[in-house]
């Protein structure tokens, strides 16, 4: 009767960016905006640290939407780019799919703006073929909690896992010895609070 | 194991219009008024540009509840205009059962004031008879937070599909290139920000 | 694959107020006091009016605990009263179930203090019997919204129906004109907002 | 369709407190630090109370993450203590589930910090090998309501059942009668409105 | 540099209370319906109770602004009531403030609709006449938090008192030996907890 | 000891809107963007009604803070308006304060974006050359409450009024004989919950 | 035109408990039961720690007020305890004003239930007689932040200082080599942030 | 009898940031981390910018409060730094004070951490030796909201000017042609809605 547990594996998954645009942005209201931008630029920089493919998708840049925010271009430069035309659901532009089976993998990790169109259609569309899908919650924003309510009530009761960038890094990496520098940092520049304790720690470990 | 995704069609929808009535919206308070009032206008409007068939139904208007706001009336003159006599579920009566057939349609939009009563009791008996129930969470509402929590919990486990009317602007839509400008104009009347970003484009374009 | 629509019935229902004691009173605060109150006694003059069969019971109320709130013991002066000897779910209390029993009832209507505790537990074993299970969210409290929050998810996991008094009344009176002044006695009792509008009313219509 | 009533039994159950650092505890701000260490410590006080085996563990408990909480060391000296050397998922150490399995227990209670990893993971590959789960929610904290939402959108739609330690007391404890001063000493402790309760009693019960 | 302690008295004040009507009250969104109705009422008994003087007045009662809620004319059936024909500050009409001289007060206990307005007008014009003004903010109600705070700022600048009614009965009262049943009564009719703790009460010295 | 009370006279005041511009508006967090639009636009509204001088200004409004809302513009078509080449504080601007003194006004009514800023330093300056300053704290908009409370604190100890656009229009109109069809439009037009007093009303008096 | 610093000094300082009574404490709602207990504690802690001498007063304690809080009297056992037969403001009661002058101190902080009757009465008669007084507001409950904000601006207005039980230790203590290790263990005890740093500082420096 | 407008000038003012350490700032809880971060940040950058002489101090810095936070230190290599040996009070240690007169200025600009203590001793301090004082509310943090308010109201009642870093920016820098890039710069590091308004605009204008 349970959804099985469907384990994040850094060889099957891939990551799709999906409209975070300077636009689009400044309709973000369900996130503080120093906090949305953290959580969007941890996603990228965990994307980047597991050499997760990933594929940015932008809405009709050309317009008030306003271009890709610069730092996820420098981040990627050379990953699949689709601006698309004109279609809202990411998944009916038939070059956004290609570069996602050119994967090959058959996890997604979605993030985007706003949350119940630019996330949740593709989500839905990909669970609809099958993808295991993994919604990264706190680098998705929308108008209101009331709207991000029912975009998650729609995602998870067809199938997606709700998830938060850090939940997303620790199951991705499954053991600190894998390499505790690489995490370690990824947490300092995106965990105010892990920062000050990895200093604090460092700090009386150094006057042993 | 997971509700399938079922995608709102333009062709295939209808919308249905409950109670937004003068004396019945003092009740509302999970969202404020001037919220409120511009999400039901969006939904009106977009159900005019995307020319769903709508019906209008009033619970007892000649008492207390109050008359349907005006609006609504003039953005559909000629829609099915149902005052039922004292049936609570309006999908009790037969006229409002016989407007909706009448359209033909599968899928149907639903929004109204109380959203635990008005709402939640024609969606559950609309699912019942194996219609797609899509609910505008933005244009219904209630007494309180606590109300809605429970109202949602009763009409998702039934299979409804909880959304917003810019989510369900955007599922009809498709795709940009159908109409520009009526989509457009559409976010540009009833989201601030969007407008915002409408004019300072227009603003930096017209210069070039 | 979704809960089907099990729609109240007048004829069907019987109403168990739970553990409404004036100790444990203080412990509920994810609802303020005098709104609490007035839901509960909400409740209590719905269950009068409907003539639903209404079964009392308490835990430890020799201790600090406290009575039952004398206003339930007066508006149900013959009910079933099981004042249970240590029994945490009511439901392993032989009496309180031979009371449910003796109504004949398949519906039941839950409400207590705490929600979960001595409301979850005797809805889930009724569930687990094959009862259908409304619980009066708004009439039933506890610590904080975390403790509800988690209760209303294993309670709705379970086949239980969350709703709030007000839409218990409407589900179960189906049409005003079984009874106008009923009905709206009721809601100007305990909805203040309802009261104002029959107020202006009374007074505009008295004027003609 | 919906899960079964699984009623928590104090012979069946054993505790997992998984990373409860007092490093990691910075992290926590979903849920403030007065009240989730006494949460914290009810469940511990609880877990001896009923003389349910207890497994504690920590997550690189040398670097920044800090040593266990002394108050959880000092309340049980002789529980099985598994300091894992790296894996995120307790349940990927080898040494955490044996412990588990030679409790010889099926009901798995789990706390810890932070929710959506040291809780979510563990829980999820529990269930995954067909424990019953029972997440203590309120002794379990993570970085925002967001987060902790969407880890309780995962382990419920996994099959966890959510609770917090009052109601894991109470559906341990079945009946006051079984020891009323040991569970009232326990309420007393940790909740102060029942604290007053108990005295304002004992005070005029003494005076009679 | 500081205020100086003005302390009510009960043979020095009046009751002012303006414009409680029933069309106005449906623009109260600050306080929550129920504990605005319950604070309005329990400053009309402890009115009635301290025999103070009290003043009625409404403005444009015919209009869509309603009648005065019943409840207080019931209260008080022979009080001034001046049905204000247009005058937005009530100061500004001549029967108000004569009523008001009428008593040969100096204290002016004040309540009303909207807080920015109804009571802000005239209590800024009662203290530049030089009264002593009281401020009952939980009996005064208005659109949102932040117009009450700018209305509070304005009227504590200007010099008024904020207070609410619990503490106007308590600063009335002074002691309790004057009349423990009157105050005690009024409390219980008007706080949930204190009832409760009456009620408590009761119950075991009762069995003393 | 306290501040006199000055009251706004409609020959006595003029109205300041300080940089409501496409850009900056992306900046408001601490009010939802459709009351602050209609909050902004009621207060202008109110200016034109009571004939208020209303001088406009923007901040730099060739770069990013975007052009003046149209809206503003098409309000005041004949309204000063000056676009800053680069003074933050307006009052910085010379030929803002000639526009100011040519009104010969000595009360100001100020409202912009953002709050802390736009409004702040003007308010400050107009203080210290004794005008008498209303701030509109509802049609001013910042970053975050917390931002926006500082600001407050500042202008009120430095003596200014803290005001809302809807006490503005009953201090400025005194008496609903005035003219009780253009105020009540104007509260039509810009509160939900007065216009649909004003539609019931009108429904029940129309069938008289 | 501003206050002056007045700045606490141990030496002529003394503390006023004020009704902490195991039956009022259930009245208090604008602080969380386990943060206000904690706090409480926290203050008698330092008051001790300080050897600053107390005073504890209760209201109509054989009532349904209820005692003193036993922790409290355990604190003090030798402290001055006026059980006040009547008197609201403790100041009223000569034994309880008594007490004080024999301390000698000029310089009074006061905590207490309910925020503006028990704490503001007593704290405007002492400012009145013009000690020097200091409100520790987290150690202060009431019904609701709204009426917590009006007994604030009335005591502030009137020239008490507010502050927080964690100030008021501050300033007491002045420098932290006046005593290292009994300022850290009050923090530590009261503070759950502060000793998790403390142990984690010292398993960190014990392995040096 | 109002507080006089005070300007920041660039030339007058100092800044001192007090005891941002990495154990203290696990204390911060009355803002997000993320955006407490970025405030401190900004602040440091903008007295960079401004080249104002700042003056670094820690309190304890070698036991369980932690180190400086490194980025301070490395943006003020050159700045007085001054290890309090246990002087609470940054006021009471004469190098602190004797580095703020080497300064020479008489406005102090102060942000620390924890604001009721190491912020408003030295606020009240400085005030009390004449100094123009202005709080950095936003680069401040406390445990709570209520303990802000509290230190907020002594240090405004003392005199101080409550603002927060953009303010402070804004008034220093008093016209954008003073340097536009400059500001521009400033503003799109740490605010990132800001940062999308800017890039919008460079895209539109780089394509003309």
């Amino acid at each position: 009767m349970s959804k099985p547990y469907v384990r994040l594996n850094k060889d099957d998954a891939a990551v799709l960016l999906v409209d975070h645009q300077t636009g689009l942005l400044s309709l973000v209201r369900d996130i503080q905006p120093d906090t949305f931008k953290n959580n969007v630029l941890a996603l990228a920089d965990l994307a980047k640290y597991f050499k997760l493919p990933t594929i940015l998708t932008t809405s009709f840049e050309d317009g008030p939407n306003g271009p890709l925010v610069p730092e996820l271009k420098e981040i990627f430069p050379d990953a699949p780019y689709i601006a698309r035309p004109g279609q809202i659901n990411a998944w009916d532009n038939e070059d956004f799919v290609k570069a996602i089976k050119a994967t090959g993998k058959k996890q997604l990790i979605v993030a985007g703006v706003v949350t119940e169109v630019c996330v949740a259609f593709p989500v839905l569309s990909a669970l609809a073929e099958d993808y295991e899908v993994f919604v990264v919650a706190d680098a998705s924003g929308t108008f209101n909690p009331l709207t991000r309510d029912a975009a998650w009530d729609r995602m998870s009761a067809a199938g997606a896992q709700m998830m938060t960038w850090f939940g997303l890094a620790c199951e991705l990496h499954r053991d600190w010895r894998n390499d505790v520098e690489g995490l370690g940092t990824l947490f300092s520049n995106h965990i105010p609070d892990y920062r000050n304790l990895i200093n604090s720690y460092n700090t009386l470990t150094s006057k042993r």
